[in-house]
Order: structure tokens, then sequence, then C-alpha cells
């Protein structure tokens, strides 16, 4: 592990552990040097983290403190999946969640839905309904296969914040992020080839894999930080693996951004052992952060990196708008959307682009990334009032989604099964490894704002646990 | 070949060749009945292809007689494919063909576009307009993934007529018809496997088998009642098939309805060497009699056929909205459908089930089936006078598509090299053979009103070609 990160480990730990209470001042930049011979610029990095995960604070020409935020629940353990390559399996489990219609009379918890309502998205309906009423409609016309120029302009501008110089042809239109995911693995591997991922890691991607053929080999990831870059080493000596998938920023379901200097380094692996990435970036601009994170592809040089993003997290999902920066790749991952799907709807996509051209994203991202880092702190106040002791929860960085772990031997899919009955749905943690552990986790959605009907799902969520608890006792 | 066949192309030829003039009688069912040693039935089946090809019509209580329709031009040839499974090729030509941009300022003769202009789609803009005002907007959700039940209803009730018995849970929505191929291979088959595919053939589907690593195992196609039954079967005999691909309504590029009896031969042989089938019927509802014909799917008894279709050529390709009838392989269709896009846009696809639910469908597909009927005849008429003699054309039976075939050794890669500067673009013949044969056909798309814009555009087609064989003579 790099120094900084033990030494952001180590202090987040005595934190956690109330050797510093909230509002103490903590070691000094240079005390801190000095006592474990690193360099400032390590202590400086080490805070970052430390910032980043919420535990600490500056404060102007006085150094750090601990933050004075809520208590927070512990973090749930670095997981440990199995160490080799594995079939990826949980489809049905999978079907479960994904069979259910939008709107039902079912709290979701368990999809990656966005709050959809704000008034900021009003111009993109506005758009949408517009473009419906020309006579010669753009939107009823084959598109051509790279998808609407407008709209690759925009994202390769607003794609600027995250570090990355890309131009419209650098870019390639999907039909949502799991397009992009799709055609990307299907451009690079063969198979029976092996994909390392980060564990837990988004179940889609996973089942994207399994449809291909491939092998997953998980790799632990530490639920500040992201994947670790020591066990991936390891497996890239041990396996011929072909391909690095991994969501590295507010990632899906631990909400951690992965650090720059551990961006980096992941980079120069695969460099080493000469594997491509395809960096999964959904919810990069929802970090609550400003400016957001930058993405692995920012420090791409000869690309190895498949930038993989849509506006379902950022806008909404139905409209199936997603993106594909494919590096190197970009002839095989054109053919491969080619084969998929043909080319893909421009109505949407020209709305879209007269949203953004019109200066309404940057604002409605800005509302959006407020109002969920809000409802996450509303829901992990919900999580330790209303569930078990012990119950442990991640510390989102950003998005929307919390992911929760229970005691061990606990089995979330028999409290899905529980919850089936009292209109609760949530998405067990079983579909986010490809061999079926963290089978004591779930994944619960924040994104609404917080309102009675949510409180009382996550307490009757809660009051099941506590049930089954009782039942196997 | 079928006897009824080989009758209907005995006559055909002879109405070709002058044998029979425009207006005369031909001999009775019962003459001819005796004259070949057949059943009545068998002439009976004959007289109807020649109808349906437009070279003979009845009249009440007095017979067939050879239509008095203007002169056509000649018949393609049957191709003559290679013998054995290929690896398929012509990416390059493909996306030269769709990379170009709709509505850019040349005339694309070469796409599949319909034409969107009919009044009678004005049901459908405000249908997709209207569903944008709402403020709770439901096509901003993440859709079911199966797609919106009310459409998948709809779908149901209108292949009715194509003699399927469909509920909306045999049907999952999928990105166009070409999504719901993509998936339906993807389901069936494994790199490596052979597909037999009728040929010419449309080279989407093709490139979709290149893009899963299968090899095609062309099929020599009747221009009139489409794929070689006898060499099908053949093929069947010597290598290991694992699924029969093709487009029997309304082919593309070839125009044909094959016979009834012919479908069902065809399934007879699917069933006697257990092999898939998957039947595109995207042109199927815009055969130019009515009732429209039969799919092959109609006959299945034991879910073999996975039916394939789309919105695409009958209402508007932008809207990306097809759906798939998989049979028995509902569930790996629908895995597949899932790890390539995840669910379907919701918008577009409630707007569809509004306008069929209106009574907007039926109307509309009459007027445009007379249309395409309509600019069918004048296309021909535009070919046989501005093209060389001894030009050969498809008699299309539907759809939109014209199938001209030029003197052997004409380059329509050439062609449409010298075409670029002139603002026209055909689509060249060799995409629609696995291994680049058809370099002396070409494919023009008829569906917009006769005008001055089109026929020029043919003229100058005309023109160029003539330029290029004096330019070889
Ligand atoms: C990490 C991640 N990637 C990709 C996707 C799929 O995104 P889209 O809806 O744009 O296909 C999701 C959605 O749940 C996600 O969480
Ligand atoms: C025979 C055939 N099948 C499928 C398609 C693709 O249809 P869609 O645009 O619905 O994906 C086409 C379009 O050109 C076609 O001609």
């Amino acid at each position: 592990m790099t120094l900084y990160v033990n030494l952001a480990e180590l202090l987040g730990s005595r934190i956690e552990n109330g050797f510093y209470r909230p509002g103490d001042r903590l070691p000094s930049v240079r005390a801190l040097s000095v006592e474990h011979g690193v360099s400032l610029s390590t202590v400086q990095q080490a805070y970052r983290v430390l910032e980043d995960n919420g535990l600490a604070a500056p404060k102007p020409k006085s150094g750090y403190f601990v933050s004075v935020s809520r208590k927070a629940p512990a973090l749930p353990a670095v997981g440990r999946p199995v160490q080799r390559p594995v079939d990826i399996s949980q489809w049905d489990q999978v079907l479960d969640l994904i069979r259910v219609a939008p709107l039902e009379a079912v709290t979701q918890l368990g999809r990656g839905m966005p709050d959809v309502t704000s008034p900021t998205l009003k111009p993109l309906m506005r758009a949408l309904s517009q473009l419906s009423r020309h006579q010669d409609m753009p939107g009823l016309y084959y598109d051509n296969i790279y998808g609407v120029r407008r709209l690759r302009e925009q994202i390769a501008r607003l794609m600027l914040d995250s570090g990355c110089n890309l131009t419209a042809n650098d870019l390639i239109i999907t039909n949502g992020c799991h397009e992009a995911l799709s055609a990307s693995v299907r451009a690079i591997c063969s198979p029976g080839d092996i994909v390392a991922v980060d564990s837990p890691s988004f179940f889609g991607a996973m089942q994207t894999l399994k449809g291909v053929g491939m092998k997953a080999m998980e790799i632990p990831t530490d639920p500040l930080t992201g994947i670790s870059l020591e066990a991936l080493e390891l497996a890239l000596e041990q396996w011929p693996i072909k391909v690095i998938q991994l969501t590295p920023n507010c990632n899906n379901p631990l909400g951690y951004v992965m650090p720059e200097a551990r961006k980096r380094a992941l980079l120069t692996l695969a460099q080493r052992f000469d594997v491509a990435i395809i960096e999964d970036d959904v919810y990069g601009d929802l970090a609550y952060n400003y400016p957001r994170p930058r993405t692995i592809k920012s420090f791409d040089e000869d690309g190895r990196v498949l930038l993989c993003s849509s506006f379902s997290k950022t806008l909404a999902p139905g409209l199936r708008i997603g993106w594909v920066a494919p590096g190197r790749y970009l002839e095989q991952v054109l053919h491969m959307k080619y084969i998929g799907t043909g080319s893909t709807a421009p109505q949407p996509q020209l709305a879209i682009a007269d949203f953004i051209e019109g200066g309404h994203y940057e604002p409605h991202v800005r509302r959006m990334r407020t109002q969920y880092q809000r409802s996450r702190d509303q829901m992990i106040d919900w999580v330790m009032r209303y569930f078990p002791e012990g119950t442990r929860a991640s510390r989102p960085q950003g998005g929307f989604m919390l992911w929760v772990e229970l005691s061990e031997g606990f089995d979330t899919l028999r409290l899905n099964r529980a919850l089936l009955g009292k209109g609760v749905q949530i998405a067990v943690g079983s579909i986010f490894s490809a061999s079926g552990k963290y089978r004591n986790c779930m994944r619960m959605n924040f994104a609404t704002k917080s309102s009675r009907e949510i409180e009382s799902a996550v307490r009757i969520v809660g009051e099941t646990i506590a049930l089954l608890n009782a039942q196997t006792d």
C-alpha cells in the first residue's frame, strides 16, 4: 500500500476508535512527517483522503481537526472474494431486481434511480417536447453510427472537468453506460478471458462479462480508497488478465472516490502488465466535492483506458443515452456498438445537447450533488436509528447509494423475501459479487429527498432485520 | 424444388420471354393440371405466386390473364455464393454507408429509411410531445427489462395478422430489430458456429454474426420465392449448422415474399435437423397485398423460431423500438438483451402504444403500402429509362428497396466512389454477401414519394454507370 494511504488509514482508525474526538486538533503535518518518517506531501495527501471521507477538515492557518460531523457507523470490512478467476453467477437475483416495473407500489430502495423530479430538469423535458413538434422531425431518422455530433461536442467539453482532453471524434454515443461497457468488453475480450474487477462491483457490468463468457477475478476493495493495488498486482502476476474493469469515482456500491495518486498507480500497473482499463465514470459528476474528481482516463497516454459513462445518473436513465471514449479501441468498439443495436435514438441526444448548450447542465448537477449529500447524511442517521447495533455502512463521497453490512451470517436474500409483502425492495449484496459473496450486505438508494415514505421504508427494513435476527437466535 | 414453384417459374419465364403477352388469357387451371400432371391446387398455388409477383391477375369467372402492367426488367440471376461457411468481411464498406449523417446534402438511395413525412404519423409525434410534458414523466425512469407492457400487448394483437398467437409475456422490447437479431444470435450461438443465411442478405444481420465470431453459410436465393430449400437441405446435411437466419417477408434486399408452402417446408427442414430459425419480419406489415403474409413463426409448434421485428420500417427508425418473440429461448435472449443495453427507453414505447391504441397504426401502414407500391413502379420505370440496357431488377412485393443487377464485371464500389462528388449514395451489393459477392449489384431505396430530386438522382446513377462502362470498354 502506498505510504499516504497507510497513514490515512492509521489516522482514520484512530478517529473512529475515539483516540481523537470530534473537534480535536489533529497532529500537524510536520509532526506526522517526523513521527512516521515520510515526506510533508505524503502527510498532506493522507489528510486529503481523510477530508474526502469526511473524517477531518482543515481550518485556515490552524491545521486539521476531527470533523464534528454526526457520528457515523463503522465502515464495512474489506471484502475477501475468491482468490481466483470465477464464472459469474447471480443472474436470477439480478433478474428479480430488474423485472420490477418503475412506479410500482413498492418503495424501490434497490434500484439505481436518481431523483428525476427536480425542477432543474424542466428545460430537458421542454426540449424533448419541442423536438417532437417539427414536421421534418430529426428524431425519426436513423442517426449516423457515432451519434449526434452536437452532443459529442458537449460531452467532450464537460469531460474537461475530469481532466480529459477529448474531441467529438473520440466519442461514440451508446444506449446508456450499459451499452458502453458491453461494447467495450466485447471489443477487447474473447470468451474465457479473465477480467479483474473491484469487489463489490456493479452487477450490471458483471453480468455483461458473464454474457460474453468471461471470468471475473474479484479484487479486494477498500471502502475508502478503492481497489487494492497490492492484491491487483498479485493477480496480474498470477493470471493472464486481459482487462481491469472498475468504477473509481463515487463507486457503486461503496461510494468512495479513489485518490488521485492511486489512480495513477493503477494506470502504471496496467501499463506494466499491458492490460486495458474499462473505467466506469457514470457517477463522476455527482461527487460531493467540487471540482469533480479526475478520471483514470485523464492520465492515459497510450489509449489503453476505455472511459464509459452516461446521463442516466446525472439526468435520467429512461433517456438511455451514454457514451464511450474507447481510446485506441475506437474501431472495434464502434463495430461492437453497431452489431449490438445499430445506431442510437437521435431525439434524446438532441434534447440533451439543447439542455447542455442552454447552460442547464451545471446548475442541475450542482443542485443534485447538494441534495444527495444531504440525503446521504439523513440515510446514515436512519440506519443508525433503525438498524441493529453493529451495522456497518459506507461513507459515500458522491452518488446516491449506501452499502450496508449486517452481522456475519445474516442473509439479505431472506430479508428481501420478507420485505416483499411489505412494499419495500432492497438490492441484495450477493449480486455485487461474481461468486455470490456479500450475502450479509445490501445496497440502498437515497436519491429521493428525505421523506416520511423513505424513512418508513428504512424503518421497515430495520424492523424486519431485527425480526429475522430474533428468529435465528 | 416444389412442384408449384417449378410451374410458376416456367409460366413466369414464358411471360417474360413474350410467349404470353400482356392482356393474354393464360391456360386454365384444369388444362395446366393435365398438361403437367399435377393437382389442381398445385396449379392454383403457382398462379398465386405469379399473382404475388405482379405477372398475372385473375378475372372473376374467366381465369388468369397476363398483367398489362408496365414492362419490367428481367429478374436478377439466382446468386452463386461460396459453397462453404465463410468468415464475414465487408465491415469497412458497411461503415461507409452508416457513418453518413441523416439529412446531409446527399440523396441517400442507399439507406433503409422509410418515408417519415406522412401526415398519418402526426398522432405519434403528438404522443411523444405530450409525454414530455408530465412532471412525473415516466419516460425518465428505468423501464422493467421486458419493456412497457401496454406496448407488448399491442404488438401481440398486431401480430395476429401474421398468424401468430402471442401474448405480452412472449415478447421482449429491444432497441430496434437490430438488437432483437443480435440478442437472438448471441443467445443461441457460440463463436465459430455456422449460421445459414439467405443470399443476398441484410448486411446488418450479417455483421452481427461477424461480431460474435460466427461463420455464414450463404444459401442461393431465388428473387421470387426466396431461399433455395434444396441448397439449404444440402448444407444442413453437410455442415453442423446451428441456426437459419432469413427475412422471408418483403425480403431485404430482394423484395420477394416467400410462398406459404415454402415457409412450412423450411420449418419442417429445421425440425428435421433440429436447428433454430431467426426470422426477420421487419418489413412484414409493408407487403403490398392484403392480408399481410404469414410468418414462419405462425407455423412454429416447438418454439424454435425467434421472430424479430421493429417499428423502424413501418413508423420511424429513429425511435429505435423493436421486439423479439424468442420462443423457447426467452430466458437466454432476455439475458443477452440485458447485458447489451440494460432496459429500453420507455418514452418512445409509450408513444407507440398510444398511437396503436388510438387506432392510428393500421391506416398509416395501409397508406404507406400503397405509396411504396406506386413508387416501386416509378423506380422501375426510371431504372429502365436511365440505366443501361440489360440491367436486371427485383420485383419487390413489399417494402421500399430495389435490387439492381448490372452487367457482369461491373463494380458498384467504383460506382459509389464516382457518385460521391455528385451528391448521391447507393448501397453497394458486396455488403449483402458474407464474402463480398454481388459486386455488380446495388440496392436503391424508393420510399420517398417520386420527386424530381429522386428522379434526378437515379438519372445521375444511370449516367455514371454508362460513363464507367465507357471507360472500361
Ligand atoms: C456503476 C454503474 N455503471 C453503469 C450503470 C448503467 O448505466 P446506464 O443506465 O446508463 O446504462 C449503472 C446503473 O446502475 C451503474 O451503477
Ligand atoms: C431486414 C432488416 N432487418 C433489420 C433491420 C434493422 O432494423 P432496426 O432499425 O429496427 O434495428 C433492417 C434495417 O435496415 C433491415 O433491413
